[in-house]
């Protein structure tokens, strides 16, 4: 089994069945790699730290979520082995890991769960998962139906990944009076200082069942043997092992057994989650599973409908039925829902960035305008009082900024005038202006008018002699740190976003009684502008940018990278374009950067470093920021089509941001519509076959722009601070829409058709016409009829 | 296949196939769960920051090998694929991934090549791997042998894992003209910073063909399909698909086909690794399978056998015969291979630890001294005025600290003079004290001999009231951060190792003519030796430590961590324990630290955390440092039983850390015995089941003691500035040994026996008795027949 060759050259082993590990190295001066007996490698060299040429298939382990992230067998999942107990035949509920195609199936993504049914051999699987509303735990049904006409004897048996916890200490068991699998870990750490940190985390996992198990495992490699993840070699055993993990990587797998007459079926309920102590999964099991509430319901089930409620509170404040009854699924349920998730969570990150930050409680203006108002004066008090925003916002007392954050952007100011204007349109609540608030190197308090102020004039002084604004080392959404990193180059969009916010600010000052605030901001708006159209304008579209070495890029006679969306959206929102460009960059836009997936951030996608430019021409072709569909950059081009008017085009990018409904259409994208992803693959032109698909990533600013083109442009039922302006944009094949929209406490049920007998739009409100198109007096707590009449 | 239900609360999917990551995801306050429809899940909480608690099967991608690493169906690999193109019947080599028991099996680990030879339904696969001396690459054969008697038609398919390279930016193809399979990714970066470093990164990944293939597959997802990675859908077809991967998981597979007449054979060969790009592919190309040198030889036959010559320089100073024939294999074949390894690498490591280097440099003396003695002036180099050293040595001057080597030890002094000795002994250079050698931290040059004495003064003055040295956040082996790090608590074996140093620093004084620095650190070494027996001594063994509440502890009264083995080992070796002691200590030891794998580092181990110990107590008992049988300190402790004369126990010791020659012992270390792992896991008489398991880690300071305790101990051939000292120590079983010892340029054949005719050692120098025990006027160039007849 194992020798020693006679020239002592070799240690031989003969079967990689007894010592599974047994492995080798091999060294150079520059590498090392550790083989094993089955063919497994690790590989590192030293360029000069530590690299690798041939990788696991994820990445470390505390990072957020990647885009178009690969599974592999061995990824973290929830799954059902089923057994036939008389024939011995085995699936796996959803379909992993045995992959058997099953005879039925049905994966439901809803707004409150996640369930499957499977059905295999007249067995029927259901799998539903819920999450309670404050609680970090998953809560699994899994309900097993005989659909065949005669008793069934079957084992079914829960296999929840736990997978390599720690390196440092890692160990799980059965612990019998918790009916629970307990896992255990510690969180690495190094220096004494991170202990009192890591001393109070949550770092076991444990799998609590209502059902006393037959049987369990909880060692990984006992589980699966030889036969592997697709047809475990413990699952050939009557029962499963029970066992321990001592520094081995644990799984949480349970063993039931039932007969099931025909038609008959048996429901089983675990929880699943992370827990600092058996004395936390005890209060668990009990509030879970053991007590009764005055209704009669246990725990588990209370924690699905308060969960349910939960959802429910996050809807948006219109409902609509249109000719496009898709876009009324997505508008109405899932838009709000995505919203909602932003809102609630910032990500779930503890130093969201600031341009996140407002733009995710600007769509939290829809929903609990209250908690976007806290918001707004949480990012004002971070200010500097120079007017410099801050690249992220601490939500948390022991965050830091961290990673991206670190690098120093110009754009953050840009975004408190223009999410503010969606909170005043909403609530009219004009009294926010004279909110104190502090600064982040101050004790000083300034009123959110002076905070405001200070923000747009750091953007006036952040500017070069020409009067553009300085890049650095980033704006936004292109990550182009070479651009001005020596402190020259300057951005084109930013110049131009720096107009539209100067703007939208006048607006808001001029409605709060400050004239001379908006006379000011009004003509710095104007004097920008211009100042973009002398630098920026290319002849047929704005460039993106100037570099440190004076080279106007985003141009013409650029072979990648020749057209960028941000500036011509926003060139369209500032005014800077006037009829003749506006005309132009819309052409050029479509020539280059329209796809069938949407807009594309900009074209060619760099296929090779433009070491002048920077991150962004590093990035894959057609992915994130190198020419994706970006969906939150392609809201804005949609957004600034509606404040012009152009709604066949708005309207048919809108769409193809939305996949569906046609079944080809989401499988190129790759994922089920219920979420609109950060992007889609672009580089249409250059890459097609994998044009189109989702990043999966559902963590997006693009959200709250999407609602705000729906109700500020398609339906035209934007806020004012003297009521609700009427100017809806149907696209032309639309006769008519209906509209139940909430504002400021009122329910206006607004009813468009279009009538070959108006020359112009006429506006009914309880029946009564009412002179232009702004419905004023709106009272809280009345419900409104509208009817607006549209010419064909 | 995908629909909406009727009350929009799901959207549906009707199968997994179509849209095989169709997704969908939950939240709540504190929690996000991303679920796949075939089972697989993404959870993620705040404690604050993101936490997971169900894991991915590997750690970060940067990371270092871990101890006892776990294997999974995606783990990175070098595997081929057989099909029999009549039959169809599939099987893979070495053994996965398609897992089928082959005919005939054998894994050969060898000292400059790891192959394989694989026998299935008489088609026999052979694989193997060398390296270059110099460059990062891979090189592999694949021999295919029909050892049926009949013609085959087959099509293998080599497969090498290039996985998920990167988030940013990652592609693969086949490039006709390099018949390679090129993936590109790029190295994630944010600060522009960063750039310049990335820029000339290696981040290509090549498998580069010397035969053109049939066809090929790069993209990880088409090859697997349905499959799965056991039986891959791409296999099924007569060729593969070809196509390339964009910003999709990148694999390297390519497809022979053969006939082969009954006894013939085909050799494929294969480089993998990485490169900058294309031009240094081609270059590869041309050197390793286009060009011949004089010999005919094309370059990768001529760097096989480079690396086989690279390898063999690494030869120790011994040559032994024994009648321990396993011991004879370690010590002749792997040993001084694993002890070459650390001295040439640093460990692939760019800021390996001071006491590291030190070590790894002392086990050079013994093959390379001059790499040796260059290495003890940089390290001295980097030594502060103060006379403390660094945490980590730089060897890069891109390298900085990092990791462990930020958090402040106080051990690293202790192995300046401890290494330094066996260097002299080998080389007799004490020339190396009059080097002048600069500080890190001043222009100022000293003399070794002043940079030795500034080392050992700074570990006289960092020492409490009582003369015990202060541990701060940790000293070796024990990484216990909380014992001191308020600046009171004491280290008990830093304290004894301390003595040991100015014991080891006088003799080399001494030797070198220092008569007043050999006396001031041989009265320091008494002085600290008292104190450490008034304050440490428990009564039967030495206490570990004193923490900054005063608590001593490793002491009786503990019921976890109540005996430590380094101050054990190390008060044999300073002198510190007298008879009495001595004898009680090592009935200590075999009573609650010996254990059928070596002796373990503490016992019990800790299996819950004790705050005033610190990290120590946070690793899963047995593991690591945490009750293991951690090879370098049982490495000591075999030493210091040499250095008392306790030789049986020492040889057994020794002995038990070489696993094998019996398979069931090798089996439970999980480990082919071609090197010593840095541990094996302890804790034995807690948790029986998984003792003995070796770490899997070549990485360790044992091996140059294990050597030391070969040449100084058991066979007691050590030098000294007059010659060779020869007081052997064989154990009593033994009736002869011989030794071939490579010595300052001369080459001594020594011939050990037991004599009953003798009453004390005598020693015959080419058949001429000598007096005493010193052979001296070594010719180098010259061959000494030595006897050494030893009494019963």
């Amino acid at each position: 089994m194992i020798k020693v060759t006679e020239d002592n050259q070799y240690v031989e082993l003969t079967s990689p069945t007894i010592l599974p590990k047994a492995s080798g190295f091999l060294w150079n001066e520059k590498m090392m790699i550790h083989v094993n007996c089955r063919g497994y490698a690790v590989a590192q060299f030293m360029q000069p730290e530590p690299a690798k040429y041939s990788y696991a298939p994820n990445l470390e382990a505390k990072t957020f979520m990647q885009p178009e992230q690969p599974y592999y067998a061995h990824h973290p999942g929830r799954f059902v082995y089923i057994k036939d107990e008389e024939s011995g035949e085995l699936f796996s509920a959803p379909y992993e890991p045995v992959r058997k195609q099953a005879d039925e199936y049905t994966f439901a993504v809803g707004k409150n769960d996640i369930h499957w049914r499977v059905v295999q051999d007249d067995i029927c699987i259901e799998m539903s998962l819920r999450l309670p509303k404050e609680e970090v735990m998953e809560l699994w049904r899994v309900r097993v139906t005989n659909l065949s006409s005669r008793k069934r004897k079957l084992s079914i048996y829960p296999y929840f990944t736990v997978g390599y916890m720690s390196w440092m200490n890692q160990s799980g068991s059965y612990v019998e009076n918790l009916q629970s699998i307990v896992c255990s870990a510690i969180t690495p750490y190094q220096k004494y200082q991170d202990y009192s940190k890591i001393k109070n985390y949550k770092d076991k996992t444990y799998l609590l069942a209502e059902h006393k198990p037959v049987s369990w495992e909880v060692n990984q490699e006992s589980f699966e043997g030889e036969g592997g993840l697709h047809a475990p070699s413990a699952l050939q055993a009557d029962t499963l092992r029970g066992g321990d993990a001592l520094y081995e990587t644990p799984v949480a797998v349970l063993q039931y057994r039932l007969e099931l007459d025909a038609g008959a079926e048996q429901e089983y309920r675990f929880v699943f989650g992370p827990a600092h102590d058996e004395e936390e999964i005890e209060r668990i099991r009990q509030h879970y599973f053991l007590k009764k509430n005055e209704n009669g319901q246990d725990g588990f089930t209370a924690a699905e409908q308060e969960y349910a409620d939960y959802v429910a509170a996050g809807q948006g404040n219109i409902q609509i039925e249109t000719p496009d009854g898709w876009l009324d699924n997505i508008v109405n349920h899932w838009l709000p829902r995505q919203m909602y998730y932003h809102g609630k969570t910032n990500r779930l990150s503890t130093d969201p960035q600031t341009r996140n930050y407002l733009q995710d409680n600007m769509g939290m203006s829809y929903i609990q305008p209250q908690i976007a108002r806290a918001a707004f004066l949480t990012a004002m008090s971070q200010q500097q009082i120079s007017g410099a925003m801050p690249d992220g916002i601490i939500l948390h007392p022991d965050a830091e900024l961290k990673y991206i954050n670190q690098i120093p952007h110009t754009d953050h100011c840009i975004w408190l005038p223009v999410c503010l204007k969606t909170y005043l349109d909403e609530t009219n609540d004009y009294s926010i202006l004279e909110e104190r608030v502090s600064f982040a190197d101050s004790e000083q308090q300034a009123s959110v008018l002076e905070h405001m102020n200070l923000a747009m004039r750091w953007l006036i002084h952040e500017r070069d002699g020409r009067g553009l604004n300085y890049i650095n080392q980033g704006d936004w959404c292109d990550p182009m740190n070479m651009v001005g990193y020596k402190g020259i180059g300057v951005s084109g969009w930013l110049t131009i976003a720096t107009a539209y916010a100067f703007n939208v600010w006048a607006d808001i000052a001029e409605q709060a009684g400050h004239a001379e605030v908006a006379g000011e901001f009004r003509q710095e708006a104007t004097q920008t502008n211009a100042v973009a159209n002398e630098y920026l304008w290319d002849g047929n579209w704005y460039a993106r940018g100037i570099t440190d070495d004076n080279v106007v890029f985003g141009v013409s006679t650029d072979v990648e990278g020749r057209i960028y969306i941000n500036p011509q959206s926003w060139a369209l929102m500032s005014g800077a374009a006037d009829q003749e460009k506006r005309e132009k960059l819309i052409r050029a836009v479509e020539e280059q950067l329209e796809s069938p997936y949407g807009v594309e951030k900009l074209a060619p996608s760099f296929t090779s470093m433009r070491e002048d430019v920077g991150r962004v021409t590093q990035k894959h072709p057609g992915s994130a920021e190198n020419g994706a569909v970006y969906n939150h950059a392609a809201a804005f081009y949609i957004y600034s089509l509606y404040l012009v008017g152009e709604k066949e085009r708005a309207y048919r990018l809108l769409r193809k941001m939305i996949p569906g409904p046609n079944a080809e259409d989401i499988i190129q994208r790759g994922q089920l519509p219920v979420f609109i992803p950060n992007y889609y693959r672009g580089a249409y032109r250059q890459f097609p076959r994998t044009a189109g698909r989702s990043s999966n990533l559902f963590n997006t600013g693009t959200i709250p722009w999407v609602y705000r083109c729906v109700i500020d442009g398609l339906f035209g039922l934007q806020g004012h601070p003297r009521g609700l302006l009427v100017r809806p944009q149907l696209p032309e094949d639309w006769n008519k829409a209906s509209v139940t929209r909430l504002f400021r406490g009122a329910e206006l049920h607004v009813n468009m058709e279009k009538d070959a007998s108006v020359e112009a739009m006429e506006v009914y409100v309880d029946g009564q016409r009412i002179d232009g198109d702004m419905i004023t007096d709106i009272q809280a707590g009345t419900t409104y009829d509208v009817l607006v009449k549209l010419p064909l």
